[in-house]
């Protein structure tokens, strides 16, 4: 496809998150040039596709904050510097060097840049899908999602939550005021969900809102046409229960792929690129990776952690850009983005 | 003082500035106590005391915040967690060891703590007063000010401000469309600012907003009982001019001062702490550094930095003070606050 769109940048940043998305901000206020990619169609990554309407409680001076409206802001943030985004690609080839990428995407596109961002989260991202048969009739009328993307969908519903961590905990509690009701079903005894959370989980169950079904694990689905009326659990000795609910919510965790930037030539650790702390430098020279995709000695997996990793790659790439001009860099405070005017 | 209040908690925090009030928020959801302590009488640190309504534009998701709007949300953001506050005095000693340390204040409160961490900034800060004669009278009256608190305090003034750095030129650009008239002295003829200030800065002088007097310094002060009339300026050669103007707002830097902290054993460098960058731990074991007073290789001096700081320092003393229980941590959006109500 030679008649593509071809780009030429200072910056290539790979996956539009939250980590993405802030680190595009950093290279704008060193006046870098960038391009944001992503193989999604939109920007925002996991929070945006994945838990819009959940609130997020840890971004600082942020009290709480939803998936969909943290995107939003970044994305505010970054209008001054009229970032091109180049959405629904995946960058497949990566070559050159330090000083000298070119990029690849499936669509053909090539992008030229100086240095490289790998802001990936955990690259390719889809739900683990449990084995029953059947599924895929349910999944095509929604009685089955793995998301919840507008909770106002799931009002008057009898609904059944499957898993024992944090996902099945938070959506059984967020869900119980709306939901005609909730059954969470867990092939432990015990959930492994955050202390708070757990207390509030035992008061739901004690009103009655929530009923844990205990150990069982899925088994069955009952109904035609795309339509659920019951899911089928059983425990380990083989007793079974259906419980009739018409919407099943499996919250097994994602399946990731780094996909193809694992076969970049860099060193990765299963779906995650080791860095240099200081820098956020893969082992492969002009090559960043910013967010969750990348670990280093006592790397937490916060977004927080990603702006400020967002913020050192910037920084650590500006002499490969610009490699005759002394930064400026004082206080945040003492920063200014350009008019909009 | 025998009489004097004790406390005893998980974890001290000297210094209420973002990146103390964000470490008690990050302190708050691994449900480790602690309690805050400042030498201001406000939280807020240099922020609330130096420039509350000085727009920020680095902090991720807020587009542009000021500095009294960044406190408030952080406090409200570790309200649920109802943290003690000590303000208006100053820690000056500290004494124990990793697990069990005992802080000592000039009101003679004792705090026995399990784990230290300092977010003192810059420490104790003052302005870099220039050497002129009469300074203190013009001070007391307000005609010369080192920060500017309230924007609107200098509504139709004529207005000498000296300094060659981003304070001197953001304040320049922030008031010259309310002052009457704005003379920027600067010893050297360049300044030393943001690129895209500098651009502005240009432009203000070319639309004759603002008036560049260099390179001049600072010579004398003229006026009585604290009304200022005029602010005399030299070349080095000895040319002087006077600059007309009834206040002066001098930008030569902070002074800044560990203080106490210097003497407390742990290695500093100036006024700086080096700690291990993926724990903020300093020298002396159980006591952690965040914010601009730590320091590592590649630190960058963002508020943002110091949020990822204290996030780092909490994960790491949750097993001094839980040596027994393994720390549930998952992905930011599972984690919840406690209920207000």
């Amino acid at each position: 496809m030679t008649d593509a769109p071809s780009f030429s940048t200072d910056v290539a940043i790979i996956g539009a998150g939250p980590a993405g998305l802030f680190a595009a901000f950093e290279c704008g206020m060193l006046k870098l040039d960038c391009v944001l990619l992503d193989a999604l169609d939109e920007v925002g990554g996991q929070c945006a596709a994945l838990y819009p309407e959940k609130p997020i409680f840890d971004i600082p001076a942020h009290p709480a904050i939803e998936g969909a409206a943290l995107v939003e802001a970044l994305d505010r943030q970054i209008a001054p510097f009229d970032v091109p985004r180049l959405l629904g690609r995946r960058v497949e080839r990566l070559a050159g060097h330090r000083g000298d990428f070119v990029l690849g995407t499936d669509r053909g596109d090539t992008i030229r840049a100086r240095a490289v961002i790998i802001a990936a989260g955990a690259g390719a991202f889809g739900p683990n899908r449990p084995p029953l048969a059947g599924l895929e009739g349910f999944e095509a009328t929604g009685a089955i999602q793995y998301y919840v993307r507008r909770r106002a969908d799931f009002a008057g519903a009898r609904i059944v939550i499957a898993g024992g961590g944090d996902s099945a905990v938070d959506w059984a509690l967020s869900l119980k005021d709306i939901a005609e009701k909730i059954w969470l079903v867990h092939r432990r005894d015990r959930f492994r969900a955050a202390p708070e959370s757990l207390r509030q989980l035992d008061e739901a169950v004690a009103a009655g809102l929530i009923e844990k079904i205990v150990p069982f694990q899925l088994h069955g689905l009952h109904g035609a046409d795309g339509a659920l009326e019951g899911v089928e659990v059983a425990t380990l000795d083989g007793d079974t229960r259906i419980l009739p609910g018409n919407r099943l919510l499996p919250f097994f965790g994602l399946s990731t792929d780094l996909g193809p930037i694992a076969q970049w030539g860099m060193d990765s650790v299963r779906s995650t690129i080791p860095v240099v702390p200081s820098t956020c430098e893969t082992s492969l020279p002009g090559v960043f990776a910013v967010g969750d995709v990348a670990t280093y000695p006592g790397k937490l997996k916060l977004i927080l952690q990603g702006f400020s990793e967002g913020a050192m790659a910037a920084h650590a790439i500006h002499p490969i850009v610009r490699p005759d001009t002394a930064l400026h860099f004082e206080y945040s405070t003492s920063k200014g983005v350009p008019d909009r005017g």
